[in-house]
């Protein structure tokens, strides 16, 4: 077969599989829809070693079709289906953790499901498998951990349905959950999703070979059925992009495949071979009763049901989505990133850029990405991110803060701005910082011993420096508003060098003090003296800049005002003036007179006034009358 | 039924037809892979009256599941699947238009397709029926064309499968068509797109009961096959978000269907409802032959080669494409449009902003956009659009200048930039009028007696408007670039106002001068004197406005300069000024002295140096020195 037919998720092992484990539970276990399964085998793989403490133990949940060989355990070993991510050195790392990674319940790779024997009849399960759900799947997950002796984990870590498990271990157990991350998940297909599974339980329900359920030893099953179900999954695993870059160039050469499906086109080629080898290795009984578990996850339809959901959890959370994955888009899981700070739980999110669609986290393309902050945020997890950061982290994140700013930058060596802003929030507040970069005034913040810090940045290289530095982050577009934050969820809320770089200036403010009691803003003042001059006397466009190297045809800043333009906007936005700190950084010092004409940066206190007769009685600014 | 289960194009005819026509030929088909057809009938309906010139015929082409019942022909008669769009006063207007609708060859209602029966074989064609092309479909349309006396096409009008047939119409009868209006389609199916008729195809192949095609009076036919192939279809032809509103709330609260399909969910049960009606009325092996005409359409996989297909045309266009549209997504459209743009043919495109996916064309809730464009294009087709505007379209259009502009606008009564740069285009130029707005500098140019003039613009009433005045108008987002056109395509691109509302300044001004051999550019001067002063004198961020009544937070601009600025750009991107108008349209004059101080506009005719010795002698700005 040519390359590209083989994906991460179909190469599987011709040769029986070696260091599997298994777990045999005789006690029944009730199952949520009213089943009862009345003895469990659980099938296993572990990676590394579990430490004296107990505490570095990961459990992987596979997706849909995987199963528990999750990496090579050696070199003459069958490839796992994650073997990019998980060994010694990689993004999850063997060497420090203990990977545990089981077949889920209702597979058909070893642990109990529909081509299990049903002890009842003494012939295997079919159809007469319960209906199980994620939550049953995840009962049977921590059964397991109990018999291996495991009480915390550091982690749970599941992609796709995978997910589903990361989400419902968080809440179902949260004390035994130290780090939940969520992969390309959901908090409930779409209706989209939803519909896709229906139609491939379709082809293999009306499969004549289907035989309700009983076709094992009984001619061919529903390999047909099964099969369709297969290729309709694999489009929705690639993007449209993806299918693009594939199978376009060549769209009239089909790959030379034995089959009795259409093999006409290229990707018909590839679809058939897919079908076909799915087949040989999945059980379709399994495919039934796994995609039907996906499809009854249901944390609920409105953010409030989703963040009542996951209220419960007491861990940190870690949350990536991929650009271009339209089975569960990136939306979705901005749904459980909101239900999360909703629920004031520490989160990261990042969505990450690819052209892969959902099948991004099996391939090495933006490996850099999804693996480098799954790495990040285990570290952060094992090391204890409340202790002072480890001197890597600490040369990381310096590193990164000087890439910002160029030689000539008025804040490469100090940000007397900072210091301003910190003079401004108050002890042990809690703060949201809106365009937080790689997170170094979060850090300084965290150094005076806050501890509620949230950071929201676009940029997903910032957002990876920001969760190696131990920081909660998460991915957001603040020209599309701060609905993910409820009303006065923080104490305080920080624009550094932000306001100037949005277009929508008045509904960025009135967020900001809808979730902050305080809001502080800091921006750089277009009446400052040296830049009146420029055009007043020169003609020319002020070059107003937080950092410097750009121009009036290339800077990152869309709005342009003056100390007195933000107070004019704040006296009819109805926003209260409570302080206002004006520096001049060319000259490294605070400014008290005349701070529209001598002062190059600004940061105000606001917040919003209580009533109208505080307004009323509110001194008005002195500034909107000087110059 | 609940409403939600009836769409456009499920609600079909339960009684006979009325009013069909057939059409007999005797004379055998050669088909394009081969096949050979010796007779044929041609099953049709027509709307309205066809007028003493003989020039008021739109052939209508149905998409892969529509027939030749188009309309309603009296208020007795079935619906019919574009009631819609028309009928006497609707979009594409009987009363005033002679509307030709046949069944497609390959199709199951009437015209021959694999249901016919087959004179060597004496029973129905089956498999046998040859594969056929969508030329096959357009050369057998032209055979009714030519038996009903109609030697030159008002226009052609398809929408999916139907604007394939569009494209053919144009490009291989190019002198029997004078508009072509191209809905929801694309030069060839995606990867993607062709991967879901893959499945479906497969579904019915490997039904057991379709016993190689010959299934008719044989038992039940393939209807599961076809039944997953259509469900598969409707998913793709609503969007996610469609699918979200119609089925999200009451998930799993499926309808009562009387079905063998799954129906646990809500969307279960409409897309088992769809399965099972679809299986009433469509022929399977239509399904197979159709969907395989659509996927081996190809104009090319390049923009090359679809401008070199599309080159042969020799009619006006309308593109139309729906945002959430992910079957044949608005790229798709673009690269049609980017074709004929390349080809130099006179195009109008629009995007329509809708959530209903592909199916947007069938339901009301953008019939205002896409049924008003098309309606606007066929007026102008009919009308001739070089002649002078009507009242009407004059009308429309003042009034759409007029609300763009304030009553304190300073072009509110009188636009002084526009005379200018009028005086600076060549008599004769071709014209590229980049962010046009409702077409107001184009309709001024065309009176001008210009006639290869294209406007580009984002704002899709703008766009709306501009197709009413007869312009042609496609919808482009200036900051993504101008690949669409062609190096030196245009003798003279203008930015009239618009240079300061985009974020990548350099790359559009490169991009005009490659595009044109000179560049018009007008915008507002942010040194002039008044302006100085608000920030000198008051310290106030300066009113910057091409229209009023807007401020720093909320202008739609995003870049500020002076004619300094600017003439320092145009120095150092090795770009030469030409020409250049400083105007100041508060005293309503053009400014000689000082223009930076003096003028709140200024205009610039711009070039590329044609060498390097030139650019020496070019005489340095002497703007920029002043102040």
């Amino acid at each position: 077969m040519s390359d590209s037919f083989s994906s991460s998720d179909s190469v599987r092992h011709a040769r029986p599989l070696k260091h599997v484990q298994h777990a045999v539970f005789d006690d029944p276990l009730e199952l949520e829809y009213g089943g009862r399964l009345p003895r469990l085998t659980v099938t296993y793989e572990t990676y590394g070693r579990l430490n004296q403490r107990r505490d570095n133990a990961i459990l992987l949940c596979h997706a849909l079709s995987g199963d528990s060989h999750v990496a090579q355990h050696d070199e003459r070993d069958d490839p796992g289906w994650w073997d990019l991510a998980v060994g010694p050195g990689k993004s999850i790392d063997t060497d420090r953790y203990f990977v545990v990674c089981p077949n889920v319940l209702g597979g058909c790779r070893g642990t109990t499901g529909p081509n299990s024997t049903n002890p009842r009849t003494d012939r295997p399960y079919g159809a007469e498998f319960p209906v199980i759900t994620v939550g049953d799947i995840v009962r049977v997950q921590k059964l397991l951990m109990d018999r291996l002796g495991i009480e915390r984990l550091l982690a749970v870590v599941g992609a796709s349905l995978g997910g589903h498990m990361v989400l419902d271990w968080a809440t179902r157990f949260p004390d035994q959950v130290a780090g939940a991350v969520a992969i390309a998940t959901s908090p409930r297909p779409t209706s989209q999703a939803l519909a896709f599974d229906i139609v491939g339980r379709n082809a293999i329900l009306r499969d004549p070979h289907y035989c309700g359920g009983q076709y094992y030893g009984n001619g061919p099953g529903p390999a047909v059925g099964l099969a369709l179900a297969r290729m309709l999954g694999h489009i929705t695993y690639l993007s449209r992009e993806a299918m693009t870059q594939k199978f376009d160039a060549s769209r009239l050469e089909p790959q030379e495949v034995q089959t009795l499906f259409e093999a006409r086109f290229n990707v018909g080629s590839y679809l058939a071979y897919q079908g076909d080898r799915f087949v040989e290795r999945f059980d379709a009984n399994s495919y039934l009763r796994l995609t039907m578990a996906m499809d009854l996850f249901d944390l609920g339809d409105s953010p409030a049901k989703v963040a009542k959901a996951l209220c419960a959890s007491r861990c940190r959370w870690l949350v990536v989505s991929f650009s271009t994955d339209w089975l569960f888009p990136p939306f979705q899981s901005q749904e459980i990133v909101r239900a999360l700070l909703t629920a004031d739980k520490p989160v990261s999110y990042c969505s990450v850029t690819t052209d892969c669609g959902h099948d991004a986290f099996l391939l090495p393309n933006e490996l850099a990405v999804y693996g480098g902050i799954t790495s990040a945020f285990l570290d952060n997890l094992h090391t204890d991110s409340r202790e002072p950061v480890s001197a890597d982290a600490a040369t990381i994140a310096e590193a990164a803060d000087g890439e910002n700013h160029g030689p000539t930058s008025i804040y490469r060596h100090h940000r007397l701005d900072y210091d301003s802003i910190l003079r401004l929030v108050p002890p042990g507040a809690s703060v949201l910082d809106l365009g937080c970069g790689t997170g170094g005034l979060l850090t300084r913040l965290r150094d005076n011993g806050h501890y509620r810090l949230v950071g929201v940045e676009l940029d997903e290289r910032a957002i990876l420096t920001s969760v190696r530095r131990g920081l909660d982050v998460v991915q957001m577009d603040l020209n599309r508003g701060l609905e993910d934050f409820s009303d006065g969820q923080f104490d305080c809320v920080i624009l550094s060098q932000t306001l100037q770089a949005v277009t929508d200036v008045k509904r960025v403010l009135a967020d900001v003090l809808r979730v902050g009691r305080q809001g502080i803003v800091s921006f750089p003042n277009l009446a400052y003296s040296r830049w009146r001059e420029e055009l007043a006397e020169h003609g020319r466009a002020p070059q107003v800049e937080a950092t410097e190297g750009f121009h009036w045809y290339d800077t990152p800043n869309v709005r342009f005002f003056s100390i007195a333009d933000f107070e004019q906007l704040c006296a009819q936005e109805n926003i209260r003036i409570d302080q206002r700190i004006a520096v001049n950084t060319e000259s490294n010092r605070i400014v008290f007179e005349n701070p529209n004409l001598a002062a190059d940066v600004a940061v105000f206190s606001v917040s919003r006034h209580r009533s109208v007769r505080e307004k009323a009685n509110s001194i008005p600014s002195k500034i909107t009358a000087s110059p």
